[in-house]
This record gives C-alpha cells, structure tokens and sequence, in this order.
C-alpha cells in the first residue's frame, strides 16, 4: 500500500482512527451485553456510550500513541486513553476480555468494510462493462486464437465476457466476505470461561457480524486465506482485461486506445506514442494481489489455540490487498469508460488476411455442394494460397475460379463472407449475461 | 502426482481411459441434439451410441495414441479411432464444433468427479472428527498460546475446530465445484457461428453441467483458478491439523500419537521414537496443494480469445492438485480416526505448572474479595514466583498466605482452580459446531 | 513431470536405477573408507564392490519394492536386496550410518546430474542465440515500449539480449549446482557420534561433492531452496523469450513464426493459422517451474535436527523442476533454431508509421540548425499529425514544408531518416555480450 | 513496508531525498563525461555540480511534486527544479538519455544500498551466532528428529548451524547485489542512437557500477528477479532460526527464551507466560519476503525492449522486501544476542527418557560384545520397555540385568552414556563452520 495506487476511503478503513472507532464500538457494545446480564452495572455501560462516544481524532490518537510508547501494549494504551474520557466506569470496559477479542473483531469489520467497498469498485466496473458491451454489441471484430486471426466476433462480446467474469468475481466476494464477517468475544483460549457467550452474540448483532462458532484465542485462519484467496482470483481477472487492452492498442492492432487527454504531454509530435500505461500498471498490481494470498494461506496453520505469526502479515497484507485491489478495480472501471474504439482499425484488420478467415467457411460449403472433402480442400487451399502471396482477396479470387462458381454462384459466395453469420447468437448470449432486458 | 501419494479412484479420473469417455460422451450427446435439430440424420446419432459406446480398453488408448502420433492431434486421433467403430456415420460427429469444446468440457467433468470424491473425503474426515470430538469433549487438556500454558480447553474442542474448519472447506468446495461445472460447445471463438446453442444446452444437461453463459474459445479461467484456490486453502487446513498433532506428539508433550502398528519396524527398542511421519508427510503435501494455486491464477489471463498457456499448466495441476490433496485428506482422516491419545500425559501437562495458569483467576477473586488491584497483584506475583522457582505449587502456597486466607476460605480458593469453570460454555460451542444433537 | 513435457536423459536420473545405483557408490565408497580406518575388514569393503557393483534391473529393482513392501523401510530394502548379492560381508555396509546419509547424498548426486544436463541445455540454447544474432545483426527492425513503436533495433540485438539473459542463468546455475553438491555422512544428528568424519571426506571426494560443514540428521534445505529458486528465475527468462516469439508472430506483425512442417495439419487452407504453440507451451511450463520454488523455500524452516515434511515436497519437485526446465530449455533451443524470420515484414512494420518514428530525431535537428524549442515543436507537430491522419510519409511531408527546408537541405533530412544512426553502436553492444571474435 | 517493521536507514534509502541524490549524480557525472567527450560544454557540466550538487531539502522535494503534479512525470518535474537553480546550462543536461536510464540506474544504486546494509546486517548476526556458538559449544543438549528425541548434540552446534547457513545466505547475497549493480544509459530502446556508450562506462563507474552489457529500455529483470529471489531464500533461513527458539521456548521444552525485560507487563503474575513474540513475527515476515520473490519473477518476461507492469511492482517489493529483511535479521541478532539459555532445563530434557536415548549405543556394544544381533536387542528391547512405563532409568536398569552384566562392566555401561561420545568431533565441525582460529 503505497500513496500513489491508493484511495482515501479504502486507505481511511486502515487507518488508526477507525481501528480505535472500532475498538471502541466492541468494547462498549460488550459493556451493554455485560450490563443486560447483570456482570457491570447498567450506569456504567451508559456512561461508556455517553463519555465514550467521541471522534478518534489525531490528538487521542497521539495520545494512544504515547501511552504504548510506555506499556508496549496496544488495547491496554487504547482502554487507558479511553478512561480518561470515561472516568471511574472505565474498569467495568473489556471485563473477561482478551485483546484478541478486540483484536480480531477489529480485523472483521475492517475487512468486511474493505468487502464492501470492493463490492461498489465491481458494481461500478460491471455498469461501465454493460454500457461498453451494448454500445459495441454489433461492431464486428476479429477474434483470435493463439494471437492469430480466427473468426469474427463482436466487441461487445469482449466486454460482456469481462462483465460475466466480474459477476463472478462479485459472488466470490460476497461469499469471502461472509466468510471473515464473523464475530470472536471468547476470552483467552475460546473457552468462554471469563466471559457468557451471550456478550459475544449481542456484539456480533450489533456490528453485523455472526459469532464465531469456535473461535481458538483467534477467530480461524482460513476464512482469511479463503477471503485474499479471492482478491488474488479477483486481481486475475483484472491482469485479463487489462491484458486485453495492451493488445488491442499496440502499433500494429491499435482497435482501440486507452484515453489520452490533450493536454498530456508529448503526445502531438509523436502521435503514435500512445502508451497504454494504465493497463500496463494494473498488470503489475495484479501481480501484487496474487502474491499477498500466499502469505495468507501459510497463516492457517497456526500453533494450538494460536501463535502471532499471523499479525504482521495481516499488518501488511490487509491494507496492502485491499487498497491496492481498489484502486486496480477503480482504474479498470476509469478505463473502460472513456476507452476509445476504432471502428474503421477494427475493420482493417478484419480484412487484413483478404478473407481467408472465411476459408473455413467455404470449405464447408464446398463438402455441402457435393464436392468430396479431399478435392474442396485442394480448391480452397489453392486461392488460399495465391491470397496468402498477395495476389488478392479470398472472395475475388474464388470467384474467378471455374472450379468454385460451378459449385456456388456468386450470390452464394458472398453470403459465406457475410459477417452476419458469426453475428447470429450474439443476442443469444447477451441475454445469458445480462438477463432479459 | 506420484504413486507413493495416490489413490487409485482419483487417479483414474485423469487417465486417458476415462478422459476418452468423457470425449465420447460430449461427441454422442452433441449428435443427439445435432439430430434433434435436423442438422444430422437420427440415424446417424443413433448409431454413434449403439456402436461407440464401448468402454477404452488399453488396446484401444493404444490405437488412438499411435494414430495421434502420426497425426499430431488429440482428438482428430480419437475421432479417427471412434469412426473405426461407428463407420459411415461417424462423419457427422463433432460437426459444427471445436477442439477446445470437447477439451474443456471434459476438464469440467473431470474436475467435477475430482470435486466429488474430494467431498467424500472431507465427509468421511468430518465423520472422524465429529467421533473423536464427542468422545473427548470433556478431557480438559491444557490450552496454549504461543506454545506457552494458557488456560485449560479440551481435546474435544480441538476436534470441534477442525470440524469446523472443515464444514467450512466442504461449503468452500461445494462452491468451487460449481464454478468448474460448466460446459462450452461454442466453436471456434464462442459465437456459436457453425453450431446451435442448444447443442451446449443439451450436453450441459447431460452431463450434469450448465452451459457457460459466454466462452470465447475457452471457459474462461477464473472459474479453475478459483477452483484450485480453494484446494490451496482446504490443503493450508490439512496442515493446521497436521501440525498440532505434531505438536502434541513431540517427545517433550507427548499428549498423543499417530497409531503405531505393533509390527512396525525399531518401535521397542527405543520405544519413544514413535515419529509423526503421517502427519509430517501431510505438511509437505499441503506446501504442494498451495502452491498449484498460483500457476492457476497466473492462467487467467489469456490472450484475446484464447491462448494455450494454460493448457501445459492444467495437464500438470489437474491430477497433481486433486490427487495430491484426495490423498491427504484420507491420510489425515486415517491418523484422527486412529490417534492414541494419552489422558495421563495429558494431565501431567495440565499440572506442569504447579497450577500458574490459574494465577490470573485467583487476582481476580482478590480484586472481587475487595483487595485493591495492586495489592491481589503482589500478593499473586510473591507466590506465583516462588512456584515458578519450584517451591510447591500455586494452591497449596495460597492456602497458606495469611494475606489471602484473610479474604478466601480454603474452599473458595479449592474452587478458583476448578476446571469446571473452563468447561461450563463447552456445550455451547458443540452445539454451534454440531447443531443440536 | 509428465512424459508429454519430459525427455529421457533428465527423467532416467529419477528412475529408481539411477537412484539405488547412487545408494550403492555411497555404501561402497563408505565401505572403502571405513577399511581404511580399521572399522571394518579391507576385504569386506572389496567383496562389496567385486559383488555388489552390478546394474540395477528392473528386476532388482522390482525385489527392492518387494522387500519394502514388508517392511516398509527404503534403505533397509535396498540393503537386503544387496546383502543377497554380497553374502556375509554385507552386514559390514552402512556400519554407523544413518539412512538420511544415504538419503541426501543421493538427492546431491541427483541435483548435480540435473544441473549438468540443464548446464548443457543452456550451452545449446546459447549457440542457438548466438547463431541468429550474428545472422541476424543487422536486420533492423521495430523497437518497441509499451507494444507501442519507439526507435529501430535489430533483429540480432534481440537475440543477442537472450543469449545475455542466459549467460546470467548459467552463472546462477553453477552457483547453484555448487550450493547443492555436499555430502552428509554424519549419523543420526549430525555429530559423526558413530562414524567419522573422515569417511564423509571420502565420499564426497569420490562423488564429486564437498563435505557438508555442518549438517543436522540432514543438509540444510537453504541449499536446495536456493537451487530450486534460481530453477524458477531460468524459467522466467524462458518465459521472456517465448512471450517475444509469441508477440511477434501474432497475424497483425507476422514477423516471425515458428518453424512448421509442410505436413503439418491444417496449414494450407488457412494458411495464415501458424499458432506460436510451442512458445505459449513454454509460457505455461515456466509458471510451473517457477511455482516450485515456494515449497522448496517453505522447506527450509524444519523442526530442530530435521523433520520429514521436506521429503514429500522433494518426491515432486526435485523430479517436476528439473524435467519441466530440461524439455522447457531444449524445446526453446528448437524453437529459436528453427525459427522463420521474414524481412519484408519487419520492413513493413517500420514503415508502418510513415516516418514517425523518426519525428524526435528532426525535432533535434531543428532545434541544432537554430530554431526555437517551442516552434521547432509545432513544425513537426504539424506535419506528424497529417501522418497520422494518413496524408503520406513524415519525410515527404517535410521536403514540402518551408519552415522546414529554409534550415535543412534534402539531404540533411533524408540522413535523419537513416537507419544506420541507429545501429552504430550494434558492434559495441556484440562486444559486451559476445567478446571480441 | 510498515514504520512497525522498519529501521531507519534502511527506509531512508527509499526516501525521495535519496532517489532525487541518486537522479542528479547521475544527471551530473553524466554531464561530465558528455562533456568529456565534447557533446557539451565543459563549462555546462561544471555548473551542474557547483550550483546543482544540493541537499534535497522537504522544500525542495515539494517543489519537484508540485511540478509533477502538473506535468505529470517525474523526471521532467525533476530536471525542472533542478534547472531553477543550475540556470541556462541546465539545457545541457539529459541530453540523449531517456526516463529510464535515470529509473533504472537509480534502482540500482538504491539496491545496491540495501544489499550494503542487509550484508551489515548479516555480519551482525554471524557476530551474535558466533559469539553465542563458542559460548555453548560444549553445552549438551537433546537432538530431535521429528520432534522426537534422538541423540545428544550441543548448544553450540545449533548455533554454529545457524552461522554456518546464514554465511551461505551472505555469499548469495553478494552474487546478489553484483547481479543488480549494472547502469544503463543507453537511450529509449537500448541501442546507444543518441548517446555514446562512454556516458554510461563513465557513470557506471563513479556509482560503483557496472554497465549492462545489453539494455533494452530497461536493465532486463531477471536480474532483479534473482535478487529478490535470494531475499526470499534468506527470509526462509530466518524463519528456519525463528523457529528453533520457538520450539525450544514452549512451555514444554523452555530450554530457552527470548529475553524478556524486568519491566515488561504482566511477566510476574504469569511467569511462566513469558512468549517467544519476536520469532513469532520473525515467522510472519518471512512469509511476506518470500512472497515478494514472485511477482519479481513474474517482471521478467516484459514485452519487446520494455513494458511497464513491472514498474508498480518494483515500487511497492523493493522498500517492502528489503526494509522488512533488514528489521527481521536485526531482530534476530538481538534475539540472538539476548536469548536467555537454561542449562539445567537443557539437562532436564536430557534426562527426561531415563537414558533410552543410548539404546542404540547399548545394542551396537552387546554385539560387539559377541551377543547376537537379535539376542541384544531383546534384552535391550525388555529393559527399554520398563524405562518407557517408568520403571527407573536405563543404566541403573542394565547393571542389574545379567545378560547384560555378563558382557558388560559397570565401567563399560557408564561409558556407553557419556555424552562426550557425543561430542568429540565438535571440534572439527567448528573447524569446518568457523575456520582454524
């Protein structure tokens, strides 16, 4: 998590102001349980909330700060501060608690905020994919195999294909996130021995979160790895349709191009220097997103009912994931918005090979006309080859040979090369992906 | 995948025994729809079954493997073998349709067959946990943090985490199946230009697939990376549980062991080099699982419409990552069902610490007795450190400090180290982890 | 490792011949050395080799896994089996060794016939490289950044980049190969408490190993995850090279393919269907390779003198890494040395652009003949964007440009567009990567 | 990269001040050597360095991010504030160079830096290890297998393993560092077309570089690939030591402890709740390390002379991977240096399986001792037996055994436990680890 591929309200989630909001909302929550169930006195609970409730602003935080400086233990500085505010009723705060019940309740919230704004990035990735796709339903391009020229297809299949694939990813994270949105207030082994299970179950509501059903010291590590296991996935699909883009815009394809503002620099006296810069970074970040899921399934196995070798690679890799899977999801989304398309580069390539996409095509048609597989292929191979060496288009060329128009009229002939034909489904497939609309 | 870490009935899902099956289905199904919508004569679909649905005898994988050697091409070489049987029909198989159609479609049956009998392993180890768990629920072992006493859980509750944790692992797998449950029959970049959609509709049905909403030449590959991610975190949790066994059995703990068969070899005379092979051997596989997920992920972005990186990869990762975790699973299973579990040398642990655990209890009951939090505190520390230098242990020492005995009777002290009072939420937990039963 | 991505020369270092034929040197030059030392009889150590130093059948082999089949132990089995052919003095071999000594000397023996074969597969890659890029010095061609056209290079530049790249990764290979060539006789932790030392010297020598310095029961694995990570780094260099085969082979550049057999199915009718398929193979082979090296570096933390989880990771990788890199390099070496260069169309693609890619060189030559920063700018801006637009040729366009012609002479201009300014220091760079020769 | 995790001249290397240090000596030298060879004036690159060699203050860092801000690159927004105070010379300088040849060569220096302090570090560490190996050289201690125990070794030996491993990791890391320390100033596509070669020869060797043989735009990456690789590796030896402690500090084992300062909190009340918190992180960080060698690997295989995904990679890996190496080796030399060592604990242990530990010793000296192979080990087998159900120790059991007192004497059996047995070739292998000193 760096400045430059970061943005406020992801970066906001990790920092310490909200990370003491949220201490403080368990803590106080927990007080209200803990009243409800007669271990503190109702008033003291009250007071939490009423004296309590203030912003973390950078001066309690400084304070925090200094505090840990000292007792070298970060809920403890937070609980000191927070009585400084509270008062007396302060020592009925965190009663049969253990920092990690603060500690990784803290990191649930965290991360199902983080989930959430994630799953805006999609829902704004997905609307701007949709407006693509519908707008280019029909512009016919080449597609490809291998890098090779294949057959016809659409730009909006393209675009929807990147819209099923980022539905996709919006169910997987819906599911990760449910998987970390859980809840763990069961003391220092899970044993609820200083603590009722009901305080952990009022919490859990009150936050939006479900109790851990068993929680070690820690809520388990696997819902964790499950959850960057699918950011990496998630940041797999990002490197894709990034990767798309970098090939559509180099020199030789150049269908289309990322948006180039006029005012960017050096761009008029070497137009054609147009790099596709943004595409080319989230390739790198997707990098990145990946990487940070394999820390993350080490962590599982931790020690009995727990050892902290998971903390510093969360310290790192739940901001780091996060921010920078946002700002990725943002920049695709920036992307493909003001993506610009070049029909008239569209379709010199697709009749760059002079129609020899269709020899496939006309082969068939061939066979269908009687003609034996062996002697159509020999035609077909024929032109192709003359087409290949220059000499012409496919279509002319078939239509000057004796051998073919005995066979297939003209009329015929053309209809091969109609592009139509791949075109046919589309709607087929668009309703797949986008429902009936 | 090697044979020292497999098991035959995974296996077999990747052998080209049951992979030309697969083809063969795909081919016959499609022809049945082909037929139904009068693009190729009943006949011809009809007799595709009656005269190719014969099991791949070794013989005939010989045949189709020397064809393909001549040929260069998978299934052009399984078509060649198969119209040796059907005869003249066999030219209106595989009409209108890919290569890639008949490749993927299979990886997706495969992958769903490898699916299932993983889920029959984590049903059968969920089985022996749920056994172990309900009949140590209440042998109260010594709970750790940091590798350091903590406080008292039971081995039942360690069984109940990882029930848990692997309920969680089938959901996870449950979900991952339906991601690589889908079948392609859209030709040669997607658009179903030379074949109808309901063609994909019906095979899909066929073979208990859906039908992918939008393949270009492929199913897109987010759907196996997310597949193999989720093997990558269920092997992470093989591994905790692996760990802790390994944990509990080292010479120092000595709490359980892997079961040791009378016969095997060296156990008598040294009798306690009983090593945790099983279970050090599943670590390893676990790093194996984990890092297939990362080549798969890497797979997704594709070129364009297609390219065939992933096709070396999938070869490699296919059988190595369900075959490797089918085997770790039923190893793990084996070593839970068959674990000794040593209730002395568990106890011994128990009281290893002259009863320290229970120090932070007993500053408690001061505090609560109306002795200031400075003073319970040195009053515990004076006692708690003679018995760390192995004078006595913490009850008997307390007992016989005027200072405490001034607030509690020796029977309020007897019952601060009560273990009851770790155990009293137990209940609470199974029934989150097992429901009411 | 599967037999499709496997040559035999690599995989046969894998075979159990190979393996027990190492076992069989360890034992026997341990013998030797225990003579030596007066623990055991010289003629016992004579008898070992004069009996024992015969090759290993299959049907060795097949009693070898008869005899671990019982008594589930490898070296216990393959010394029994060499105790049938031995006779009596056989109960002298393996005297105060431990079955790790065996183990992991072997594995050292195995990685270093590995590496030498990778070493001899980077030498011919190497020839390959080096052949091409003196064919090929001076083919100018396109240079690009971002995939966008920038300023010429040559054809032979590229290569000679390669053949730089792997000069590297055959110094790294050595270094490697030197950190896993050490041999542990050492006993059962490491202390040499029931052999000496001097045998380990022995042995070592005789195998072309130095004597691990320190080893536990084992040779520390940092050795071997080193090796396995360097293994990874090759890989992507690979990678490197098969992605610039794949680029400029795709249909819009065409300015290289792999080599393709006039049998080759499929090619004339479409002719313009040349997949790059042995490069995307290599694109895939290299993310596995590449992923192994985790699990390796995962193996390196063993519990104290040495657990066993590195074993299973061992089993595959050892075998996966080194087979999947040897057919990776060698299918490499197949590709450049065959690979079809076609001139015109490297032509073509330089002139794609219509002189653009010159525009900056006339922009310091304007400003050096006098003009202003700021209007030499908007001349060649001016004229840089009627090329874009499709209004002729840079050059052209700038013999007819006044502003442009008061400050310099045709002559002048057509030198700006001279392909040798970019080539003059072609030599320098040859002399860097290649000597002087 | 996190303050939590990082030291201060470490992260100040990534500091702007000391990239834009870095940017101008680079800018200047290479003034100097253009003038050198007559390209500009000497009076030009003289005033470079007189007004230009300044401190880059937080104001003038600013100031540079102020420009960029609007001109949206950094290099420009760089030579712009630089020519604020050069004045007119400052069109002399960059001239010919391109972005890259800034970046790159930057990188190089700023690793080159890092490798510096992470060799400092190391030689701290192998201090520490020496220091504490010599101490307890001959401290005997229990050897584990599998976490079981074996046979005796020492204290020292374990530290000298560690010296032993981490002397590797300090020869790699110098290969390392030589692998990234290369300049390139060779222009946009690495050809040299508008700058001579003895600008870069020149710089390189003010910065303590050497040229790259072959630049594209870019320096190629497998060389920063191979350098993160070995911080990866060296990570996994950090763990590997982190590990050792944790171990040797659980409650069961506490032959060791990380040092633990009078006035840290709680440790009194608790004392046996004193946790191995720094190698616990330690573990944790390596698992961040290691993942970073990934997408440095990934970087490798760029598109044609250059692409920028690996760019955003690089910001973020190069202070992350080499900051968090650089804290987790000085927080293992302190751990180190520190560690509290229990030698009756270690004595403890040693005692702990009442001598059965020598079984295989008291087994080899029965058959030696004319005894059958299998007689030997029933009786040792019978005693062992009894010791393992706790019936006295193994000595006090063979003397009273006649079996054994027929072939042994008392003397004889006292000889088979001493641990000097076990120790007498320490001394070579220290010899072997530390040299003759």
């Amino acid at each position: 998590m760096i400045p430059r591929y970061s943005r406020d309200r992801m970066a906001a989630i990790w920092a310490p102001e909200n990370r003491f909001r949220i201490w403080f909302q368990i803590e106080a929550h927990a007080c209200d349980a803990l009243a409800a169930i007669g271990v503190i006195p109702a008033e003291a609970a009250k007071t939490v909330w009423e004296k309590g409730d203030l912003p973390y602003t950078p001066e309690r935080v400084a304070r925090i700060d200094a505090i840990e400086a000292e007792v070298k233990h970060d809920v403890i500085a937070f609980l000191t501060e927070l009585s400084e505010h509270v008062g007396e009723p302060a020592r009925f705060i965190h009663q049969g608690m253990t920092s990690s019940d603060v500690l990784d309740t803290c990191l649930a919230v965290q991360l199902t905020q983080a989930a959430d704004l994630l799953l805006e990035d999609i829902d704004a990735l997905l609307a701007a994919l949709r407006t693509r796709a519908f707008e280019h339903k029909m512009t016919v391009c080449m597609g490809r195999s291998h890098g090779i020229h294949a057959e016809p297809v659409t730009m909006g299949l393209k675009f929807a294909g990147f819209h099923a694939e980022f539905q996709r990813a919006r169910t997987r994270l819906v599911a990760a996130r449910g998987e970390i949105a859980t809840c763990a207030i069961s003391g220092a082994v899970g044993t609820f021995a200083n603590i009722d299970p009901r305080v952990e179950e009022h919490v859990a509501a009150k936050l939006g979160l479900l109790p851990e059903p068993l929680s070690t010291q820690v809520i388990p590590r696997d819902r964790h790895a499950q959850f960057f296991a699918v950011l990496g996935v998630i940041a797999s699909s990002v490197e894709r349709a990034a990767l798309e883009i970098r090939h559509l815009q180099r020199t030789e394809v150049r269908e289309v191009e990322e948006f180039f503002s006029k005012g960017q620099k050096g761009s008029s006296a070497m137009p054609h220097k147009r790099n596709p810069v943004l595409t080319e970074n989230l390739t790198g970040l997707a990098r990145m997103v990946r990487a940070y899921a394999l820390p993350a399934m080490e962590n599982v196995a931790l020690w009995h009912e727990r050892d902290i070798s998971h903390s510093s690679v969360e310290r790192m890799i739940g901001p780091d994931a996060t921010v920078t899977l946002d700002f990725a999801l943002a920049r695709l989304t920036g992307v493909f918005t003001n993506l610009v398309i070049y029909p008239e580069a569209i379709d010199r390539t697709l009749n760059q090979m002079g129609g020899l996409v269709f020899s496939q095509r006309v082969l068939l048609a061939l066979t269908q006309a009687g003609v034996s597989r062996e002697e159509a292929y020999r035609i077909v191979q024929r032109n192709a080859m003359e087409v290949w060496n220059g000499q012409g288009g496919l279509l002319d060329r078939l239509k000057a040979d004796a051998a073919v128009t005995d066979k297939l009229t003209p009329e015929a002939l053309e209809e091969l090369f109609d592009l139509g034909y791949h075109t046919k489904h589309v709607d087929t497939i668009f309703r797949r992906v986008f429902g009936d609309n």
